[in-house]
């Protein structure tokens, strides 16, 4: 090691000491016949000074922006009207210099790097990387992952890795599948969650377990998706619903606090999954503003308004004056989310203009105290079916955030309780379960299986939400063979295919198994939210694009002939 | 949570007191009316007593081994004549018991499970994990990443995950293939180690990175290799070769004293490629014995024993006395490594007997006084080409160690220094590199690349052994992309070639690229060494058998069709 330090922590002590310095050339320019560069490590940067009689003169005469560089020389105070803080306050009169590398131009400028495309950066991820807000993202994520390791770990928890070449997992989406060349024909799959593992270990004893754990899952990108991500992984025995939210607040707020000096309520709100659905629309609600969804139903039931007048449900938003213009972009946002429309009101004195007013009558009194709208404010109203009405209209909710600029800085955390165990998919006319088949169903709600109540039933399942992303999801587990078997039969798996896909792990439930539960942070979005970043790709070193592909690597791509035929495949691709 | 702490965590705060207790039923005895139960948790076990007064009674008599329970009640003083060692001293008066989850008889009685085959023990991979001894593993195994974590993180490494489906990277070994299903026909790979990852991360200015990272090889499974393992990966910036060595010591040394409560030595002994082989026969010696190979090549040169007579290498080993069984299966041991046979002596006073003394003639006395041997030892003795026959006796070198149980306690750590750049393939008459292409020559040895000397050049590569296994490997990394040239031209790489398969990253050199090394720890076979454990399997939570298949979760299996439609591909199975 030459270097005396990294460029930030150069101090007054080093002031007027020989120093070394190492780093990337971010800038030169030549002024008269000095040459100015400044020089950029991961810590920040500082000015070097190269006078035309220095014996490192030539050598830096070479350096263009981006080489790497070494120089050597007598730290001074900079001029006072030029000194900045930190390293900013220093420059170095380099009297000797060395090109450690010289760099070819980059194809794009590292300042510029926000407005440069997104496949760009991409490919030249290793130059996006150099830019100091990207490094702190990087910086953060390994500050959050070791203080996550560290935390747990005095916890008790056992840090365990879980197979990465495995079977199927029951999340419900598609698997990568691994070709195996010892047994061609046959496949591995690579694990969308360690979720049968993680409760292996606790049949196995193991008590307290997590995993940074990589997942895979095949799906078509949505914006914001990968298809390798890292969940936190985290599972307890002997524990109620209560123990798990009590570790996961508790890490979450020390992460908070010291990484980021936020501090996060004690203890976090909670909101059922009714509660979040009805006031918010949305069973990830954004709590960083208010606007609640206020119910209006029964106001306009048998009414003159035919629209809403048998309407399971009808909700409004108040919210304040908006534009024709606004209001349109707002029906579009409901319609996507399933509403047939958005009806909307203007207040005007003490009663309504606009919109579906002239079906409001003797309601607008009403209306205006259940909503408290302001005068020249706006009510955005939507109708039908319970679910689909408040998700339509949270959509909206949502929607207006961004047009209004309605959430506060810092971050708001809750957790969303109670989701129902089951979910009727009215396409194909079957339950399905709503996180996954080994969650365990309220023990009050166990007679009504198999009933025609049986979407009543609640699961002891948790989401973890944060700015309005879902950014954690777990339930305590099913632990008895005889309820995982009524679970599987709600969802219409015969016990042969219950079996079929997951019999290993039901013979385990039957060698002694303890009541168990856990949770799983999506460790990606969390970095996100807690870094400000826009995306995921922000937070993880080389990402995918929403393709799937490597831009920088270039992968996927072809295999040969010879690697194909090892594995007893051929690939049969038609037009595309 | 209802227990009042793990068993081993009960002491005599608690005597007297009630308390609760959770785990598993490690054994059951009726003795007269009374039921002994020896509870079980990871952290140990106690006696639990049931009176057949107690209320409990009736609960505990439907206990069967293995099952989970949970008890309530005092916690007394056993007789002093029963007492034991922690949790041992106490026992438990239950008056309440529930029994949480009964288990069926368990395939194998996991007290005796060193005893049981080793494939059902990993088809019940979560009984297996109940032993005490396996779950240590586990735990030690949890402390030592936790550990490095915070060892790495504090002296400013970044802990970065790189991607797990990605293109080949240049280890060497096979891939395992990804087929895409949104680009059908191509293929991400399986990562066989971060190395082009974490090279582009010191090109991006990270400059200290570190993960436990997950690693891939499709390889015909000797003994002790898993498909899926973990690395310990570490990359510097702005460093030479003995600032990483001077790191992994240190860390090493840690983990030893935090975990294990042992001193390794500082610095660690050094030994080059030359020097390692030339007196171990290995390039990854076991120091916890001596036996050194000694040089007698000249001593038999132009004599009467022709096979040894214009050998380029006579080397020999002198050992205690053996029999003629014993010279018979290390001469087995040395032809598997390559040896066209074995020669031996047993010295009678000042001269030898048996094997080839008829050929020793005078030089008698030299031969003892070079190799010590003892009245009635042996000295066993190979001949050849120098790195067949330091090969061959150091394979003989290690059966000798397991034969007559050589290796003393504890753990004997070294660095092997200065391996060859270049490997000379006689089978297809090419060069290869020896680590992979990317690993830095020695300065000094640049100006013999493409002479007939190039088998000279040292490059600036390390291995860590301990106890005779290697348990890290790495390089100073070229970062001259002239240098790199060089080398793909010696390896028979054309510039073309070199392209194709690692364009991007050659290209990323030419941007401004900082001096930089690192090294990689097989992370399973360190934990393997030290925990004393036999195998790497016996350190991994769900590992894979020497076929490759997970016994327990039944991987690989057999894909669908309607899965193996949408990746576009065919199974083109032969006859087996």
């Amino acid at each position: 090691m030459k270097r005396t330090a990294y460029l930030a922590d150069l101090t007054s002590a080093h002031l007027d000491q020989t120093v070394t310095v190492q780093g990337w050339v971010a800038r030169r320019r030549d002024l008269g016949k000095l040459i100015f560069i400044d020089l950029r490590d991961r810590s920040g940067t500082l000015q070097i000074q190269i006078e035309p009689e220095s014996p490192a003169f030539a050598e830096a005469d070479r350096m263009r922006g981006e080489s790497v560089a070494e120089f050597t020389g007598m730290l001074r105070l900079r001029p006072e009207n030029q000194r900045k803080a930190g390293s900013g306050a220093y420059e170095l009169i380099a009297d000797r210099a060395t090109l450690l590398s010289l760099a070819v131009t980059p194809p794009f400028e590292l300042s510029k790097g926000r407005e440069v495309a997104e496949d760009i950066r991409l490919k030249y991820r290793y130059l996006d990387l150099r830019r100091p807000e990207m490094f702190e993202k990087l910086k953060m994520r390994s500050q959050v992952s070791a203080a996550i390791t560290a935390f747990l770990t005095a916890e008790g928890f056992l840090n365990v890795e879980t197979p990465l070449l495995t079977r199927s997992t029951p999340e419900g989406a598609r698997d990568f599948l691994v070709p195996s060349r010892q047994t061609p024909g046959e496949f591995y799959a690579l694990p969308q969650s360690p979720q049968l593992f993680k409760q292996l270990l606790m049949i196995a004893g193991v008590d307290r377990y997590f995993q940074l754990a990589r997942c895979f899952r095949d799906e078509d990108l949505r914006a914001d998706r990968q298809p390798d991500f890292t969940q936190l992984d985290i599972e307890m025995s002997f524990v109620e619903q209560d123990d798990i939210l009590d570790v996961s607040e508790r890490l979450l707020r020390h992460l908070f606090k010291t990484v980021l000096n936020e501090e996060l309520p004690d203890p976090f709100p909670r909101l059922t999954y009714q509660q979040a659905m009805n006031t918010y629309g949305s069973d990830k609600p954004d709590l960083r503003f208010g606007l609640p969804l206020v119910e209006v139903t029964e106001l306009f039931r048998g009414g003159a308004f035919t629209a809403f007048a048998s309407a399971p449900s009808v909700k409004v938003l108040a919210t304040s004056e908006l534009t024709r213009k606004q209001i349109d972009e707002l029906e579009r946002v409901a319609k996507q989310n399933g509403a047939g429309g958005l009806a909307w009101l203007r207040r005007e004195g003490e009663g309504f203009s606009g919109g579906i007013s002239k079906f409001v009558g003797d309601m607008a009194t009403e209306l205006i105290t259940r909503t408290g709208v302001k005068e020249g404010g706006t009510l955005l109203l939507a109708a039908g079916e319970w679910k689909k009405a408040v998700t339509a209209l949270g959509a909206v909710r949502n929607a207006l955030r961004d047009l209004l600029s309605l959430a506060t800085e810092g971050f708001q955390v809750a957790w969303i309780t109670d989701f129902p165990q089951l979910n009727y998919d009215e396409d194909s006319g079957t339950w399905t379960y709503m996180h996954h088949p080994f969650t365990a169903p309220h023990p009050n709600d166990l007679a009504l299986f198999g009933t025609e109540r049986q979407h009543e039933i609640r699961a002891q399942a948790y989401d973890l939400v944060l700015n309005g992303f879902e950014i954690g999801g777990g339930s305590v587990r099913i632990h008895d063979p005889a309820v995982q078997q009524q679970m599987f039969g709600a969802i219409g798996f015969t016990p042969e295919a219950a079996s079929e896909q997951f019999g290993f792990f039901l013979d385990a439930l039957s060698f002694g198994t303890p009541p168990h539960g856990g949770i799983a942070w999506g460790f990606d979005r969390l970095m996100m939210v807690m870094s400000g970043a826009a995306s995921i790709r922000e937070v993880i070193a080389f990402p995918k694009n929403n393709r799937g592909s490597d831009l920088m690597a270039q992968a996927p791509s072809a295999a040969s002939g010879a690697q194909l035929a090892e594995l007893g495949l051929q690939v049969e691709v038609g037009s595309e």
